[in-house]
């Protein structure tokens, strides 16, 4: 971390900064020039608040040089984490295909897709049972009925099911889910997350609509500080001035998230395109930049669908994209499941 | 709402995805053209979800020509709508400045910031007891111990405390706060929403740092259409490319605000601005553009702040804003409080 | 196009407005409804001009349902344009890889770079002899000087040369280039469009930093309506809030322009990542997304590379990404060059 | 500017690189940490290339301290710029207001806006002759027509005239032009702004939508360079994710400038705005955030002008807004014109 100070700071302060910041733990190069004087701040700053520094009106600016997540960081944990999700895991040479309605509607339709799911390849089973919708006129799911059709479809499909939390009050009944979702409005409900922290359960954790990585990462550590290491991170589009599709995806965060953090990392191409015609050409871009798995939305009807229809596939979509997405992974040298 | 249909549609699923829209109650204007037919549809389309429409294969586009909210819609309430917070109000001619520091810290600090504001003219007490902070490893608030001390600050100064929810769970706890607010990372976290809407508080909600105006809205009408009429809007500062400033103050918000719908709205702009010489530029345009009221940081000693010290002011410097800021809102033919 | 009309706006106003449109040979679809009306402009509306119609007091909205692009519309053009380059072509099944250093330095530079590349499979040359740069104090370019060593460097390899312009006055100078590039700060140039469009020469038009799909395209149309149709698309980042990465490669481009427009388009990862660890993984998502080729940055020794440095790939580093690219490729069922 | 180095940079590749920077002129700080080596460089850096540093493979980081600009820095130049523009001058205690028609269409149009506007009080007076519109089918000016009839209302009225410029081909023709605009989209034509440096004129120069402010300082800072001093910046509103307004004013950059930089800054609420309603509240804000003046466009006929219709204010209303600007400005203690 690096302080830059004021030209013409007294002496006297900047003496008592040093020592306040040395108090920390941390040591202090000091290299004073003739237009400005700059503190090196060495060892582990993880703790130094920017803002502390900030308020100070000797200080001019402060960067920080390392990162300020440390847990989530590759440069203490080098290998690649992999998360065990059912009988498989996430992460490590294995590529996860997630599938499955936007929101649970039925019996007959969560049966249908998953039987569907399953028989072109998908290693697990998506479904909103509680829908974070926009609008307070919107469909907002089925809510406990939704996770009772969920826990059925495991029992007959055998998928392990992803379904979103909203509220750390849900924990109790998201007890035997298999990976809980943070949905990307909720990527800084940190009551949420620190809750979340204290249970041992894969947490997919997907990026804010206009979320840096950096804060990404930042929510994620809020996850692995509290003792849980499953995290799996999800890339779902992000939020720009373009007008010709819902988000941008942000496929470069593939690569810089496997450079800078140890933790899996899928991308969610349904939400990004939000319309069927291009969830296929952005799920090639994801295999190719290295992701370890894939989120889609299937629906068996999708202009029936009560939510995000326009962007399902059907089932016969599915089975073809996924005839594709094989022949990819292998080409990555990876294996699906 | 405007429904334009692919070139070719067969006339049989044209008729069927008019007769399921006439089954909403609403009704539709056909117009053919040689190259697109319209279908204009008309009456109350609130509850029409644009999203079905589009999982149509028949569908080219959808477009929304009424806005999706209804209660915070000055079209349907054409009255500003004022808030009553303890023996004053929010809207209507009045102008609240409601200050105080970023994190209640202790008893000397919040009573000490309490007084000061006070003396210079602040209607209302702010101070965070709750605090989403980015990283796990800042300073994350006294918690109840905080509501405690904004109580004790109000029976001293006898203003009204403004404090932010993190979690439905916590409602209880913050029955006797007298303005609740809803910060910018929980603009969407909308089973808050929900329970916000079922007490009667005044609810003050920040919009989110990427979301629209339109989606601002959308969160309010949560609330509005759970039974609490008592919503203020706060616009503070909005995420861009630019990298001189924290945030883009949005000034435009107001006037849109204004014309869009009843509610008051204030302006954050210690937040926008992230450093404490650009408060008082920024505060002036609030003012001149119309908003109700101002949010302000100030710190008895801001460079020893435990949050948000860079963009605190000192109670001197608050005492010179409001020397200002009376001068204007004087100009503007409103009243302070 | 659709124009929705304010609620109460007098018969004799929309009469005239309704008779001005159709002046303009365009029909009209009326649909009255309760709370508002709607104009449905049927047949060639691509000259109807927005602001014109959003002038009229008793217009409330107006929304284009066709594109205002005709000539680089793939509904007007099915089937994909190749644009001839030396004795290749780029699009239609050929996939080309443009590669150089970003700044032509000294005549060993150029031939040293150029044999490199051409050596590992490079199908064009580019090098920069006039450089935009956004501060006047860096280097500016070789101009005159460096046409003349690419014009050598062509020679010795037999590699179609690309290179930009910066202003309509420099069209003479470049008149045996192969390839004439219009740099991402002129996309809106139309002085400079206007002229490209009389030549019929081969047009490399970089997308803007923060210019929409939509405003490319029009781009090209000034370009197509001059009557030259050789016009290459090119995607270079785009601007957002993300700090972790130069530029955001807009990978969705890609299958957008593939369905919107029968032009060619290319990705350049270097200018989007902006640090060359990063080129590789993007470029292997360019061509899973069907672009139809690369711009590549290389520099025998980046790190004295007068421009872009950080972002060039030395020769050893490039020769390793063609041979990924030329599996790849193939994979796609395209061939190099 | 801060160097930071690759943890286990070999010792020798350290003073190599330390060698080329010091031969540049420049003095190095340097600090060793446990985790990272870290050179301050002090002195004028300037003309220190980032991304040549950046190039170096022990390179990991590197911070500019001070800013890249120069001639437009205040702390070089401490005073406020005034413009002398006319018999007047833009800046300094004076509050311009340049208003007339975004496109010369007529003798007719032109004499009676500029006729209006000089009685209402503008300062100068605005007026398209080449314009730079995002379709090759909309009307481009009446070119040299357009500068003639400028003249002519310069004679009739009095008032200096403004007009965009397109290409640095045109500068003759500008000769007697009293305000060469530069407009968003050619921020960053370099040659332009080169020529624009070797003519005395002023120079106003407006930000691109998506240009920081820094860059708008380096664009200033090439005409600067140039020997040209008289340049006037201009806030026009930037593109962001915000719908309901076509650009969002960033009236932050007011107090930016005026702490970065000693040159005068106008703010165009027209085309902030995009729609004539909202010029008036964005008007009110840019003076009380301290702008220097504002450019209104204002058309005797705004439903049938040929250009930007909707936000286009009419002599009454642009008579109205100059009633309440007045009283405004005499507030903030300054003299219109």
């Amino acid at each position: 971390m690096i302080v830059i100070l004021r030209q013409n700071a007294e002496q006297a302060r900047i003496d008592a900064l040093m020592a306040s910041i040395r108090a920390q733990g941390v040591d202090i190069h000091y290299s004073q020039g003739t237009t400005e004087t700059i503190l090196g701040l060495v060892g582990d700053t993880t703790h130094v608040d920017e803002d502390w520094l900030r308020a100070s009106d000797i200080v001019a600016d402060v960067r920080r040089v390392s990162e300020p997540y440390k847990l989530a960081n590759r440069r203490f944990h080098p290998e690649d984490t992999h998360v065990p999700v059912g009988d498989t895991q996430i992460g490590e040479g294995r590529f996860a295909v997630i599938a499955g309605p936007c929101s649970v509607e039925s019996e007959s339709q969560l049966l249908e897709v998953a039987q569907a799911v399953k028989a072109s390849g998908a290693t697990c089973l998506r479904g909103g049972a509680f829908k974070p919708r926009t609008s307070p006129y919107s469909f907002q799911g089925l809510e406990n009925q939704g996770l009772e059709l969920l826990r059925e479809a495991r029992r007959v499909t055998g998928l392990p099911i992803v379904t979103e939390i909203m509220s750390e009050t849900q924990l109790d009944d998201f007890a035997d889910v298999d990976v809980i979702q943070v949905g990307a409005r909720n990527m800084q409900n940190f009551r949420l997350l620190k809750e979340l922290g204290h249970c041992k359960k894969p947490i997919l954790l997907k990026r804010g609509l206009s979320s840096t990585i950096e804060e990404l990462l930042m929510s994620a550590e809020y996850i692995l500080s509290g003792g849980n290491e499953n995290v799996i991170l999800c890339e779902r589009g992000i939020r720009t001035f373009e007008k010709m599709v819902r988000n941008n995806l942000d496929i470069s965060m593939v690569p810089i998230i496997k450079q800078k953090s140890h933790l899996p990392v899928i991308i969610d191409p349904s939400h990004a395109a939000g319309i069927a015609w291009m969830v296929e050409p952005l799920a090639r871009t994801a295999i190719a930049a290295g992701a370890d798995g894939l989120m889609i939305e299937v629906h068996n009807n999708p202009k029936c669908a009560l939510c995000d229809g326009a962007q399902s596939l059907d089932p016969a979509q599915f089975d073809r994209l996924m005839q594709d997405v094989r022949r990819r992974v292998d080409f990555e040298g990876k294996a699906l499941g």
